[in-house]
């Protein structure tokens, strides 16, 4: 058994043991999608964004998930209070950028999160993490329609420069701290065609940074069991639809199914 | 076939003749969950939650359900708002606490639903109708963490306190009017792994109060038959995602599927 | 190969080809289930309803969809703003009256619309279309209750006035653009258990407006093709559970389960 596997179970087997709670401020078109991802792997999730409240309820949590994707200003207002409370009580802050670069508002928020907040991880595809390194990216809508290279020193230095751990995902992942560079290859197509697969990515990274810490080892565990996931979830679907259905059981069923053999990660 | 046989048949048929409508004003987790339990039992839903037509739009309904999961300022608002017309209009009106004890403006919101509409039926978690009774409980963002012992004789003084009928939910659902009490055995531990079950629960105990009114009966019943449709998608299931999808199917297919036989209601 | 079989071919060739984006500022209840909609189409889908970025998103799209089905009154200043923003760059705009008529909000909303914006597609069903078209209809929530005979002329003379193409859907649907009246016999029954099948058959619309223009062609065929899925749905379902995971499995394999062959679209 490799060293992977070996402290996959361990994380797993703390995650499904104390049930963390991930509270998440996220968008509406995947709050249903990403608790369910929660429970699946054996966490707590909770949704709460009225400014009244998020400071309170973030103490509950062993992560925190910021999540922009169908923002407005109360709701950016609440990030900022909750995500702050977060870093104060020393509870691991997830930042999804979704969209930014697309819009205005969405940058400017992004942005302020990164300012005022100082999340520990920041989870975005190509488009939307080259933005926030401060580099140009084509982007539409909350797509990416990156190609290129992957630019892996500018990341290393946003790392740097954040303290935030990085994680860029795609048709393969790239995690780093700012030191170590790691490489994700597990996932499917399939998951291109089911909405909210990248803030669900998100919400895998923030369960394991709960039990581990927000460490590139972490990170890259929550993106390779998710795309380990979604590669068993392929086998057995006949299409997005049951896709979906699919990938929530494997989640579930990831002790039994020797998962920490599948997960390909590489340290580049 | 025993009595509550007999009633599910009646009350089961009324509800697939006459479509009752039920006016939710739910979190953004589950509003696409319960719509769909909504519709599977053979009723209607609708949700709107703008301060400027809930109480237009109450007036069509059989059955209100008030879920401040998600909840916010204005959304507070109008909660009171189309409660109080509810209750003016004689429908009866399901109060869903979900999270009062998590954080003050859960617990307030809840006390002033309470005091200012006065809702027929609580269906909540143990550690949630604790708080509303006023007795300390263990909670943890919107989960219980009470394992101790019921306090019937609470929840019992609750219900005359507040005229409603309370249904406290878990492995064993317990149902009081203030004088009889009902026990309610059906379910299956995998409820507890999808999102949105407590709720759902609560709009299966609204649908029997459209046709039966805010019973002991008819919410027992709700609890009943809905924690019987878990069991025949437990029986399904190879996990979460595929048990959300079979315990829809349930709902739909129950007259066909002897469910009265299999409702656990015992008078305590 | 009829007409309409290669016209189809065509058109959804040239989305899976291009993935055109489609925006939607649409009601929380289904914006999960649309966005998958549009996935499984092969176009993609965004969700932005903040005033501060609603122009700024719309102009990546090749189609806009307003749905007031959870409205308020940012929502609707959301709405007003982004669709003429989106008819101002001959984006194609598509309407969803849900609920007009039901209060006074939505019916004021929606007129709203139609005369500040100027959609280029009106989706609803009886009762609502009735109620833009300035007849009476009796309608319940966000259901129509109308069963008596389609007022042709009146349908004729609202996209006259509004040179919108207007589609009016139930068990037949009836497109028109004021010229021109077909009729698309797809569909089944099963649509009537799951919510946001009006919404999805809305983005179902859009999606080929992006690429065939706003025309009662591209709606008819965005119609008979959300009908004919739910029909190779109907046929692999046990409920209305497995019947919208069946439903995204069909629209995502059209292109390989012929069903060009299956739309039944006829000029009345």
């Amino acid at each position: 058994m490799g060293d992977w596997e070996k402290r996959y179970k361990e994380l797993d087997g703390e995650i499904r043991a104390k049930r963390p709670m991930i509270h998440h401020i996220t968008n509406y078109v995947v709050m249903n999608v990403t608790a369910n991802v929660t429970l699946a792997m054996g966490a707590s999730p909770v949704m709460a964004h009225a400014n009244e409240e998020v400071e309170e309820m973030v103490a509950f949590a062993s992560a925190h998930v910021l999540n922009p994707g169908t923002l407005s200003l109360p709701w950016i207002s609440a990030m900022l209070k909750s995500g702050k409370k977060a870093k104060e009580l020393g509870i691991p802050v997830i930042l999804d950028p979704v969209g930014a670069g697309a819009t205005q508002l969405r940058t400017d928020a992004c942005r302020q999160i990164l300012e005022e907040v100082g999340p520990d991880v920041i989870r975005g595809n190509l488009a939307e993490v080259k933005i926030l390194a401060g580099e140009d990216a084509a982007i539409k809508g909350v797509d990416s329609l990156e190609t290129g290279e992957i630019p892996l020193d500018a990341f290393k230095e946003l790392a740097r420069q954040t303290s935030a751990t990085i994680c860029v995902t795609g048709p393969t992942d790239y995690i780093t701290d700012g030191y170590t560079f790691y490489r994700v290859e597990n996932g499917d197509p399939m998951m291109g065609y089911v909405t909210g697969t990248g803030c669900s990515a998100t919400t895998a990274v923030a369960v394991f940074c709960a039990v581990g810490g927000a460490t590139a080892e972490s990170c890259s565990m929550g993106l390779a069991v998710f795309g380990a996931c979604g590669e068993l979830a392929a086998d057995e679907c006949s299409g997005p639809g049951s896709f979906q259905v699919a990938i929530l059981d494997a989640l579930f069923n990831a002790p039994s199914q020797n998962l920490g053999a599948m997960l390909r990660i590489e340290e580049l």
